[in-house]
């Protein structure tokens, strides 16, 4: 039988799957010899166990649990419910991965109405005990009895009220005691029985909640935005209660070992004095700066300096730690790896090699690749900042530049963000409830906090940018109106947010490109060296090839031609070849598409200077290049234009018209229909190579890529259009260059045949956003409409078009991989649908083989970084 | 290296492969004695190198070929183009399977200036030599060098019309003469060059163009619609000529030992006295029955009778022979396994079997699945029948009832078809071009031709009724226009054809279902004693339920729910159900429909007496049971009927459009979002079970059948929706039943992942048709726009829809078959899908081990007899 229970001295931070995060660093901690207020951790397996057994902790479980206990109150030398010496503990979630706020906690666990009166006799202190204990029943109820806030919070206000008292700490002892006894009728009306007074009934009830609150919808989202499993569950930490609230020598608070926001080397954290951990984060009341202490606390403040460092050299990583203390002495809650914005994380991680503590691919290791999104995002142009006021200044909790229309709920901003549009989320303060907001806003915006208040910490993970506790914002809610000194801003109205500087701004100000530093650069080096995946980049356009280039692309893994026929010059052309009625009138309009193309081409194999390109054939469904039939006043004037009737133009739209589009005539099918647009396209790219073979040194070698190949006769057929075509170019030219003829893989029915289709395949692209169309069934237009259903039942934890489904659409890729190389070894193999700029994608396509993964531009430094995480992961596990 | 030409007596009958149908027939009539015009084939390897070797004749195969036609020649003591003693040839196809006029011959061949004078002096009939020699050039022409029949045909009419000759066999010796002088100089104008005076090049060029019409576009429709693979190609057979138009003691004709449309035992068959033997199937003159011969030719007779004896015997099947009789001397040209009708097939396997010819097995292997579909097909009724007075009367051709409307081309009765009309296709004679018309027919009609005529043989192919030789009909093809007997009618116009009769009557006559005979009964007891596979029925109603039943089914294997809701009484509900606001009212609405869909069900297992069901849940979008958007007036009145407003309908519809419904919000996604959906239709199914377990001895155990599921998960939810309300139902009743739930497995990713999702599975059925959408990336519904060109580019060879793709798709089943065992060895495996009553599919579902398939009523017996087929045909492999 698993153990289920460990006390932390039987711990160790390698113990993290099973203790969770929080629960292996405190036996680390313990083990190391730092104060830490003794406990134990309930793994996640006993999580699990909850779940598999209908939510019950089984009996044996409960046994350990209280053996734990037991030896817990041995160390401490207290006991739950004692009259004269009561125990009390805090009951903590912490899971493998660090999900800040979005699971329960529960303090001051073991407070009933006899320890209540130790208490205050143990601590001379009557208000603090029944402060505590009031606290402790609402936090009970709603938490773990899921009562709601409001009637206590009516009961508190009531008494309140009675005593003309203005602020909670204006209230009496005898005045709590009132609200302990108001509080305990309402829970009892609630729950139908007494407010429990047996602290082990206390204690199995919290623990149940926290495992439950592993399964709320925030954590879910959570889990699915940060790619968590489902299955994973979350350990519960139960520790010995110490007390920062006792009084003036009493204290809380929470620190980094260096800048999260920027990486300079320096403690960075807050505190407050006579306080409990939950003040200084839900940033009700401002703290000071960690420095402050020396003054305050030297020989504190001296120890906690050492345990810092000492900390920091022991995990070989920056730490975020909690702390508090109590009647002047010292005690660590917490340590754990602390989480920075990207631009941090790259100076701690290229300090730490320079301070020798990391080699230079645990450095790369440091930096996670999706964060790097954040430093690659625009800031404000220099020179509008330059003229610009700023309305208000706050705390840049978080950088990056964020410009949009004011929201004031997290549901109005979801909305407006799935609508498309920018959004600028303003709070007076944000909650876990709204993570979802969050993410949809561009940048984030409240009126109260600190640099650690949940807004900037949520901010900072998922690279939004947050200015915090800018206090000079008036927010009304009711009304969804700000006013800032006198001026009123209403929803939708446009502001600024520069979380690089705090400063907010009337209007869109324009932004610029980021210069990436010289740390980024180092780290990106370090990160090239250890990848075997290639980068390329997907353009297609000139312009975006000399982005992706700069990005450090090894080349373009997808030129989607279409893109070159929608400008307002070129889609006349296209547009008559549409309405041709035979093929010798597509061909004249092909013929004035040509040398748009052929240009485009050429300018990319310059800009390109030798790298490869994977040029793909026309692939949607030609109907796209025609207005919506109920456009009739675009119809006309296009009717115009070509020389043709508005009727034609309609007909034509019916004739083009499909039930199933995406299913439809499209890819390479076009070309099975209308060979002349392969001709077409086959001069363009050929032509081009050869005239930029001409005018340079660049040996340029033609990829050239049929899309949406089912079967090895389809791709035969098309690829028999492309070498004739060829072989009349090089006649005409005098000429012949090498070439290359490939496929995407995007269709179920090539991948179970991909053996055969290597046979005509000198390369194959993974078209993965098709690919997980057709593997699922799924419509990426439609399912919208019920993917929130599949979230919200954990059908699915993350969107497949986001990040692939390695265990359904990945293992027709996989299959399709080892098919492939066995129609043709030495087959070059790529990705390049959206997925390829996914971390976790990357990670599997390193696993499986591929040559090179292809992503947006801009996603290219986070592909490279990631494709270093996973050869150097590989090479640590084969070590091991 | 391969042998690519054999002589007649070097081959067999088992070398049907390599020399084709007729070269191995010929070669197996020569060896056991048969009086047959010697000569050799060239094999369908050749025609594949051929094809290979880029549509030329390699040099070794000429030199076979000229060595066989040196042996040949040297048997008939005859010599290409000799001046005393010429030697002719035919030059015909045979490929594999028998495709009756798809393809090219040419006879005569051999005849040149001075061949023809030879054989004017060697028969004493300068008109005949002439006559043949016009016909064999204008057939080279015609076939060998595509010049076109229109100039020869002008030709001949003006050498007829100088002379004043009525009818070609007016014509001199003389005129002939002319007419063979101008048909060269219509060569010369056309090919720039002399008519080719040396016979060896005359042959080489044949065989050319009968490999080339291999690939002509009728021939390949007819693979297509036959399922013969393309790569097969054809055989060439080179015999000489034998001449059944030399004079009165000549004739030529085709017999079958039994009659090919009843299955009578009775020589059956016709001739005409010195004509050839395309004379014969062109249906220009009006054969004599073969009975006549009897007086005419009596011992010609009797030995025709002891060889088709012979061959009966030999071949243990009935027999189509061709014949001709050169100066009293018999020749057989020809013999194969005669093609019949289905009623006939039954008739004469059964009789085989009595006769001790055949065991039960091999006589199960003598009908064709595909076949048995004109046995089920309707009558015309038989009281409607007795009051119809028909308006003319043919030959009874091929059985079976269609009435439609008159079309009077191919092309219109093809286009008339496609848009789903009824089709009557009335002609003077029928063409091998006609064939896609024919297929889009419910009748065939024709004035002229026999029972041998392209007409007859192409229509009891095909399972088409058919009518021919119906003199009375004057058709002008200008006008479309049938006039009979003084009344027009035009396309369109309404007639039905009786193809057991010959009758055809004015206007729609009603049709009765087919009773099946005792034969087909002892036929199909035999087919159910070897299979394997059972077969069970797909049926939506009762009355499909007690149809399924009567032919045969073990059960429903597919009950589509959706079907249930389409009735006017129970879309009210349907509609309010989806314009519901929330669950509450949707759990109202669906109330209303629950007794419907009980009752259905109650019926449904009482008519199965014990038999399965499986019960698939709602499928389709939901926009499926709302009026399209612009069909103003119908949202009008439901919006009354409803009491709602038309605008919230309207608001419904545009929030149900989806860009590509078939991959988007249906199948198991419905209930992901909707679960009330599920819950109601657990009720109808577990109601409806118990309570006929109550009022009979049925066993009833329900097989609920979640469709669209991708993942396990996915059915892991929607089951435990099914689980819960079961619990929930079995409570209130106070008994508990056993019950299954599987799923469709119609979702590539399914298939990849079947190990997982069968463990949550106790059956699965292939849902083919979407499995071969998802796998193809093919819609349904449009593919049809763009399948030609797949087609007629031999991408394609059968419509995947039709006919499993065993190559993609069918790997996709294996791999779920597989994995499908692994998660759970006792699954219960089938297909449910529309290629279920597709005999190639059912012969890949037993070769797979699936444990049933599902189709609709009708094709039942098909199935049945496919999975006998299949079971045989391993068993005689495995023997082998």
């Amino acid at each position: 039988m698993p153990k289920y229970v460990y006390l932390f001295k039987e711990g160790n931070a390698s113990m993290r799957n099973l203790l969770g995060g929080k629960g292996a660093n405190l036996a680390e901690m313990t083990n190391i010899g730092l104060p830490v207020p003794q406990g134990f951790t309930v793994t996640t397996e006993a999580c699990t166990r909850y779940y598999s057994d209908g939510k019950t902790i089984a009996p044996e479980i409960e046994k350990e649990i209280y053996a734990a206990l037991a030896e817990t109150e041995k160390i401490a030398g207290k006991k739950f419910g004692d009259l004269e010496n009561p125990f009390l503990v805090s009951v903590r979630s912490g899971s493998r991965a660090s999900m800040p706020g979005m699971m329960d906690t529960i303090l001051n666990l073991g407070l009933n109405d006899v320890a209540v009166k130790a208490m205050a006799k143990l601590t001379n202190n009557e208000r603090f005990a029944y402060d505590s204990y009031r606290r402790f029943i609402q936090m009970f109820s709603d938490v773990v009895m899921e009562i709601g806030k409001t009637k206590f919070h009516e009961a508190l206000e009531d008494v309140k009220r009675e005593n003309s008292a203005k602020q909670d700490t204006d209230l009496t002892a005898d005045n709590l005691k009132e609200v302990v006894r108001r509080y305990k009728a309402i829970y009892k009306a609630a729950m139908g029985e007494e407010f429990p007074q047996d602290p082990k009934a206390q204690l199995m009830e919290s623990i149940k909640a926290v495992f439950r609150s592993w399964d709320n919808p925030r954590a879910v989202y959570y889990r699915r935005m940060n790619d968590i499993p489902g299955d994973w569950g979350t350990a519960v930490n139960v520790q010995s209660m110490v007390f920062g609230n006792m009084g003036d020598d009493c204290g809380t608070g929470v620190a980094f070992t260096r800048n999260p926001s920027t990486g300079e080397k320096k403690l960075y954290g807050e505190y407050l004095m006579n306080a409990q951990g939950e003040d200084v984060v839900a940033g009700i009341r401002t703290p000071f700066h960690i420095e402050s202490m020396k003054d305050n606390l030297p020989h504190v403040y001296d120890q906690f300096v050492q345990i810092a460092e000492k900390l920091e050299k022991h995990y070989r990583d920056m730490q975020d730690m909690e702390f508090t203390i109590e009647r002047g002495q010292l005690f660590m809650l917490q340590t754990r790896n602390g989480k920075r914005t990207a631009a941090a994380a790259v100076k701690i991680a290229v300090d730490l090699v320079d301070e020798k503590m990391l080699s230079e691919e645990e450095a790369v290791l440091k930096v996670e690749p999706k964060q790097l999104e954040t430093l690659l995002h625009p800031n404000f142009d220099v020179n509008a900042l330059k003229t610009a006021t700023a309305i208000a200044t706050g705390l840049p909790a978080s950088p990056g530049a964020g410009a949009g229309g004011l929201y004031f709920t997290a549901a109005d901003a979801a909305k407006a963000g799935k609508a498309g549009k920018n959004v600028i989320l303003v709070r007076e303060e944000t909650t876990p409830e709204d993570i979802e907001g969050m993410d949809y806003a561009s940048a984030i915006l409240t009126a109260r906090g600190g640099m650690t208040s949940h807004a900037a910490v949520v901010a900072r993970g998922m690279g939004r940018a947050a200015v915090v506790g800018c206090g000079v914002l008036h927010i009304n809610d009711a009304d969804k109106t700000l006013s800032v000194n006198g001026k009123v801003y209403h929803e939708g109205d446009p502001v600024s947010v520069d979380g690089g500087t705090g400063n907010v701004y009337e209007g869109l100000l324009p932004t610029v490109e980021t210069t990436v530093s010289g740390d980024f650069g180092r780290l990106m080096i370090w990160a090239d060296a250890a990848r075997r995946l290639k980068v390329r980049t997907n353009a297609d356009t000139p312009r975006d090839t000399v982005q992706g280039v700069a990005f450090g692309a090894e080349g373009i893994g997808l030129c989607r031609t279409e893109h070159m026929f929608f400008e307002a010059s070129r889609v006349k052309a296209m547009r008559e070849m549409i309405l041709s009625d035979n093929a010798d009138q597509r061909r004249a309009a092909l013929a004035r598409i040509l040398p748009y193309q052929q240009k485009d081409f050429e300018e990319m194999y310059i800009a390109l200077e030798g790298r490869p390109m994977t040029v793909r054939y026309l692939d949607p469904p030609l109907h796209e290049f025609l207005p919506q039939k109920s456009m009739l006043s675009e119809i006309r004037e296009i009717a115009k234009e070509l020389g043709t009737t508005p009727e034609k133009i309609v007909q034509k739209i019916d004739e083009l018209h499909e039930m199933n589009p995406m299913m439809g005539h499209r890819g390479c099918r076009l070309a099975v229909t209308y060979p002349e647009i392969a001709e077409m396209q086959t001069r363009a790219v050929l032509q081009a190579a050869i005239n930029v073979r001409k005018q340079t040194k660049y040996d340029v070698v033609p990829e050239i890529m049929i899309p949406l190949v089912g079967s090895k006769k389809e791709l035969s057929y098309v690829k028999s259009i492309v070498m004739k075509t060829a072989e009349i170019i090089f006649a005409e030219q005098g000429v012949t260059i090498p070439f290359m003829v490939g496929t995407m893989i995007e269709i179920p029915r090539a991948c179970v045949t991909a053996d055969e289709i290597a046979e005509e395949a000198e390369f194959f692209s993974f078209g993965t956003n098709d690919l997980t169309q057709m593997a699922f069934g799924f419509s990426r237009d439609d399912a919208g409409k019920f993917l929130d259903s599949y979230y919200s039942n954990k059908i699915l934890e993350s969107d497949p078009f986001a990040r692939l489904d390695v265990d359904g659409v990945g293992k027709l890729v996989e299959m399709a991989v080892k098919l492939g190389r066995q129609g043709r070894p030495n087959i070059k193999l790529g990705i390049c649908g959206e997925h390829g700029g996914d971390p976790s994608t990357v990670e599997f396509c390193h696993a499986v083989g591929l040559d090179y993964v292809s992503c947006s531009p801009f996603r290219v430094p986070i592909a490279r970084l990631a494709a270093a995480h996973a050869a150097i992961k590989e090479k640590k596990a084969k070590n091991a």
